[in-house]
């Protein structure tokens, strides 16, 4: 990827990012070369009506404003498919009752501010190629290990949306036709061993009992304890996550593979599990070290990317 | 992919375009719109040593200018890793004692004419971008079913090569870690499942016994005749493919998807299977039949491909 200059007239120095989540809100402001200005607002999500959520975007956005100086847009990141031309939601894990939502023309009258609207996976990947553990680099494949799975595409500093807007969707590649149920009415995708919530369930499959309340996080610290189920868990969400990552490389050969959202955490039980199977599977498994990544924004990925996606739309063409 | 105009000031007008194979090579003019022009010159390699090759090429090449105008220029598909910066060739399936072979250099001071080598199967995907089945497709990958399975990417009429240089191994994606084993060593690959020798094998298997002799093609023939074993055989190939597709599909989203080579041919014994496959586990699986096509230049695909390369070296930049 090329250095990003900001070359607009109005050099815009301050921008909003905002991760729209299911259960909260969170937004920053962001400078021109990626860095977060000032704290991060949370915002809980209690209703997930859109009339609700919208009211509760402008006045997050609003508070924010009030503490800092006045952005040249705002960029938010939303989980769901996003109709490129029509720029709306299509629908949402996150937000079910949402159809063809037209978000940014809601909002940019309101707010009367610029505002640009991507998927969340596609802001974390667009955030880390930025300035996270993809800078520099031309191509990249994003893998956000969160509550499910979501990828993103980077090339040459641009998102890959491709026909239908719909690339990225990593999560639901086949591990194995045979295997465990998806989210998607699949069985075998990415996701349902890569995910939070894939992990609580092999984890319970394992006890041989239902385990409530328990999350992915509990499993990993079980696992860190020795606990050999929940470390089995971790190995095979590895494997799992290296025959996808065999697959990326034989097909795209990218120059770099970013894995973050909070499943990520537990790289150190998965991580060679993980390069085992991808040293087998790779075609040519050469720099392997270097060209596959822990995210380095972390939980923070989405909310850069996003306003970086905003400093893009207000100009910034050198990507 | 934007048409193609060829703007040179020496307006090249013909260029040989070459398919070099393990068991023969097939050379043809091919002009600037990519039509052969003349016919297809086939040559039986007998030797399969890098001077007896060498030697056939040059050999070949010279008898067809005999028969048409002093070409521009020579595009050659082979088999194999090719190393970009190098450009010579890593190593070849098909000839097993080349190594590090730098064959443009090796040719070009002997034919006194600019070489353009690249790996066959991206060849023939850049067929199919250029004037086949993916003809005005921003974006195409390409599958070839032959004695393995290859495959290209081609992004705004450019082949995509990837960091190493090894885009485009569609073949050795995993279909199911337990799958069958395959040339490269691991289980499950899609050349396991979609092959000419993958289709052999797994008649072999149902039918219980050893198969000598027989092809892919026989197997078809067979299928044809309603023999349920081997209409078994393409219709596990057809899930093989619907699962590698949907999952191309889920990564990249491409305007256009191109099955090629040998294999193809059966396309009406596997299409059904494939597409209630793709259907099944593509996340969105919309305008199908207009984007997953069958490759139209069939045997073609690589010489008139390996030519169009060339063009584009001597400088057709409006691609």
């Amino acid at each position: 990827m090329r250095k990003i200059v900001v070359k607009t007239q109005r050099s815009p120095r301050s921008v909003i990012g905002v991760d729209l989540g299911g259960s909260r809100i969170r937004l920053a402001f962001v400078g021109p070369m990626g860095r977060r200005t000032g704290r991060v607002l949370t915002v809980p999500v209690t209703d997930r009506a859109l009339t609700s959520v919208l009211a509760l975007l402008i006045d997050s956005i609003r508070r924010l404003q009030g503490s800092g100086p006045r952005p040249s847009a705002v960029g938010i990141g939303i989980p769901g498919f996003i109709h490129r031309k029509k720029v709306c939601i299509l629908r949402s894990p996150n937000f079910p009752g949402w159809r063809n939502v037209p978000i940014r023309d809601l909002l940019e009258p309101r707010l009367n501010l610029p505002v640009l609207i991507e998927n969340d996976a596609n802001a974390a990947a667009f955030g880390e190629a930025w300035i996270g553990s993809g800078r520099g680099a031309r191509s990249l494949l994003y893998l956000g290990l969160g509550t499910g799975v979501g990828g993103g595409v980077v090339l040459d500093g641009r998102v890959w949306h491709g026909r239908e807007g719909l690339a990225g969707e990593i999560g639901h590649i086949t591990i194995d036709p045979k295997g465990p149920v998806c989210g998607c009415g699949n069985h075998g995708c990415l996701e349902s061993y890569a995910s939070a919530t894939a992990v609580v369930r092999s984890y319970a499959e394992k006890a041989g009992r239902p385990v409530t309340g328990l999350t992915a996080r509990d499993v990993a610290l079980l696992a860190r304890g020795r606990n050999q189920k929940a470390s089995a868990v971790y190995r095979e969400l590895g494997r799992a996550l290296g025959i996808a990552i065999a697959d990326l490389l034989n097909i795209f050969d990218p120059e770099r593979i970013v894995i973050g959202g909070g499943v990520a955490q537990a790289w150190p039980l998965f991580h060679s599990a993980m390069m085992d199977e991808i040293g087998r599977r790779a075609i040519r498994p050469v720099r392997l070290g270097e060209r596959i990544k822990r995210g380095k924004l972390k939980d923070e990925a989405g909310m850069i990317g996003a306003a970086g996606l905003a400093y893009h739309r207000l100009g910034v063409k050198d990507f």
